[in-house]
């Protein structure tokens, strides 16, 4: 056996199985399994290997009777990629399961030592991303988010949503010039979208009436926190022929609850063994006025625009979880000097502030989600644009998907990432991403 | 009644139905209608509004004896966005179903007069796209496009498939340097994403063992043809522990066979109404080398590489029409002279050229996917990439990816866009996305 026949791997991998699939599996039936060598113990005429695939460990057993020379574990490393075919057999380990070899194949051998191990910092960990979600506690985050996604889908296909794929190279700056990359498009400038605001709007304006986009936004934002990537997978509703903005904070509701209980009804028993944390499914989601969070944060936490800190935040969580028990709420009413342009305006607070038919939804103290009723009336969207202090040149393509007759629409941004982080408990948002992007890191 | 009170039209939207929905009810009920007019006639006392939803048209009948007074109708014009409190009558009109008005109010109103008609040049009916696409026969081209993308999700999750979201801004040109935007991040350079090519692989270097993506890609690429796009939506699949790209395959024509299955069964009427087309659905789809393509298509159509020309495609494309009664066809096994530096490399033609295990699918002679096994070697992998004459260095990042263990693997490319534009017949891609980027058209 030359375990450098490669050819002869590739052939066994199209019977190959996955390691969890043993549980079906008669003990001393011939498999054939595959994936990274994560242990190598040698003693003497016998040789143990752990072998590591998505779906579990197992334990392969080398004898020296069967392959007559053990000189080619040698050649072995921690990540070896080998193919095995060997009999299931009934082993005395307790952990794994256990597979006497009888073939085995290099697919791919490490050309240096591994780089990083479980207790490598932060950043390292990051450099070598494909060896640390090798990890299931890592890939784990990077399943459920593929779930979530999916239920969230699910939700709103079953609910007459149509999916919707804008443009993200844009010719002018989205949402007021900060913080955009700009690149060059042949021979002129342009811009890469921080969210598809402006075109989940236009869907509605061309007579679609229910749209939604799971995507990627961009930010241009020099920030470092535990919150904050500069490129994230943005999640956006909009929706046409609404009332006021209660509608949109309907669908948001019934889209939280509907996918909190489907990722604890298939992934609980997982979740419990990597993260120590329940699934909270909501009944429903409480709303509290801006007028009345002031009075719940204090004013160290209103910001002079109107707007919470971070810190504001929290409180509001643990104040919501105390009265509540719930972990998410709906913060409403926000300030027009805390909204954007495009927030219709709502009715005044007690003292007079003027307000917006907007919300902010937290998820245990942390805003995962913002949305609103939008001005849909051209001359008052105008007004609205001046009244901010923004230029109306820069929003004309903007603009005129208002001028030819819209519909009342409303809708909402969320961060996919941050929903994880909050899900789980997972401390930054980074690690909640395939590959995270901040001002410093730009690969792999 | 103030057409002009805007809250009452919010108000009544509560209750509004859609106009297909009006199948539903009884005759001499009370009905919400809204929408856009698309046609007013007024005879003296009477007037008739042709109103349109997303689900359909219905006529409004506004008589004078209801409302005393018929000057508002004055105020609308073609595309005003009006909501309407009714009874659903059994009306004399043959084509639509009658609506006589009790309330009317003004959701919002055109500033200004339509700029297109549905004839309309190209450009000008893409300058105002969203009223473009308020023909029902436009907007099924974008509702089939996500449903299109479900149905490909439902076969991929179905099949143990995970999504990914691989990052966009990329510090390296991905395949070579060529057509790739460039973006100022921050203090340095980088580029936007062509394929997520190198990430999708990536991800199975990470241990997760068959993942998708569907997500924008970028060329910078100068053409005006009817299949190019600078940005669009890619449909990309990478598998895990294969045995050769014949893998590959039989996945990609299982998504083709479930997806075009369910098209046909849910949208055949819809599609019969708007576009002469009948939807095939293969049983199977055939494979063709490339060696016995060159005798199919002809000396004229091979290019110096040895690809083939696009007018080799339609060639081959009517050769399966006539040969095999199908509307797809697999060229497989391309030389390595037509393919990037990681595919992997098989059995060399009669003639000694080298090949890859690599195919490209056609769908009415155009290709709408390529793919292939990868080279996942790492030594074999930075050979190649020196015979390609490109840099090792400017693949750091991507070789990285195969240093520590690596299972063998394969996927592919899938253009959404252009599978539509081929389901549909559709003469030019720009008009299967929701809004096109070309090197010129930048806006909306």
């Amino acid at each position: 056996m030359d375990i450098y026949n490669y050819n002869k791997g590739f052939e066994l991998l199209k019977n190959r199985i996955n390691i969890k699939d043993l549980e079906k599996i008669e003990y001393d039936r011939e498999v054939i399994l595959a994936g990274w060598i994560i242990n190598i113990k040698n003693i003497g005429n016998i040789s143990f290997i752990i072998l590591r695939d998505q779906t579990g460990d197992v334990q392969i057993t080398i004898k020296k009777d069967i392959f007559n020379d053990l000189e080619f574990i040698k050649e072995f490393s921690l990540h070896t990629f080998i193919v095995v075919k060997g009999k299931y057999v009934k082993g005395i380990a307790k952990k794994y399961k256990e597979v006497v070899a009888e073939e085995i194949y290099l697919i791919s051998e490490p050309a240096d030592r591994l780089p990083i191990d479980e207790n490598s910092y932060f950043e390292k960990r990051m450099n070598y991303r494909w060896i640390d979600l090798r990890d299931p506690k890592k890939s784990l985050i990077i399943k459920l988010t593929s779930y979530a996604v999916k239920y969230i889908r699910e939700y709103l296909y079953n609910n007459n949503f149509i999916e919707i794929f804008s443009p993200k190279i844009i010719s002018t700056a989205s949402e007021g010039g900060a913080e955009v990359f700009e690149l060059k498009y042949f021979d002129r400038k342009a811009y890469l979208a921080q969210s598809p605001q402006f075109y989940k709007q236009m869907a509605i304006c061309s007579g679609f009436e229910r749209v939604f986009e799971i995507a990627p936004a961009f930010r241009a934002e020099p920030s470092f926190t535990s919150r904050h990537l500069t490129e994230f997978t943005s999640f956006d509703v909009e929706i046409g022929y609404i009332s006021s903005h209660y509608d949109v904070m309907k669908v948001l509701e019934e889209i939280i609850k509907y996918t909190n209980k489907k990722i604890k009804e298939n992934f609980e028993d997982e979740i419990n063994k990597y993260y120590n944390v329940d699934i909270f499914v909501p009944e429903n989601i409480p709303k509290i006025n801006m007028e009345d969070v002031y009075e719940i944060v204090g004013k160290n936490n209103i910001k002079e625009n109107g707007d919470i800190t971070s810190e504001g935040e929290k409180i509001l969580g643990d104040y919501v979880k105390k009265s509540y028990d719930n972990e998410f709420v709906f913060i409403i009413d926000w300030p027009w000097t805390a909204r954007p342009f495009y927030h219709m305006k709502g009715e005044p607070m007690k003292n007079g502030i003027i307000t917006t038919k907007s919300f902010d939804l937290l998820y245990k103290g942390l805003e995962i989600s913002t949305g609103s009723q939008r001005e849909h009336r051209y001359k008052i969207l105008l007004e609205q644009i001046k009244e901010k202090g923004l230029n109306p040149d820069n929003f004309k393509y903007y603009l005129e998907f208002f001028k030819y007759g819209a519909p009342t629409m409303g809708g909402f941004g969320f961060g996919i990432a941050r929903y994880i982080k909050q899900l789980l408990n997972i401390e930054n948002v980074k690690e909640a991403v395939l590959i995270p992007r901040d001002p410093n890191r730009l690969e792999p």
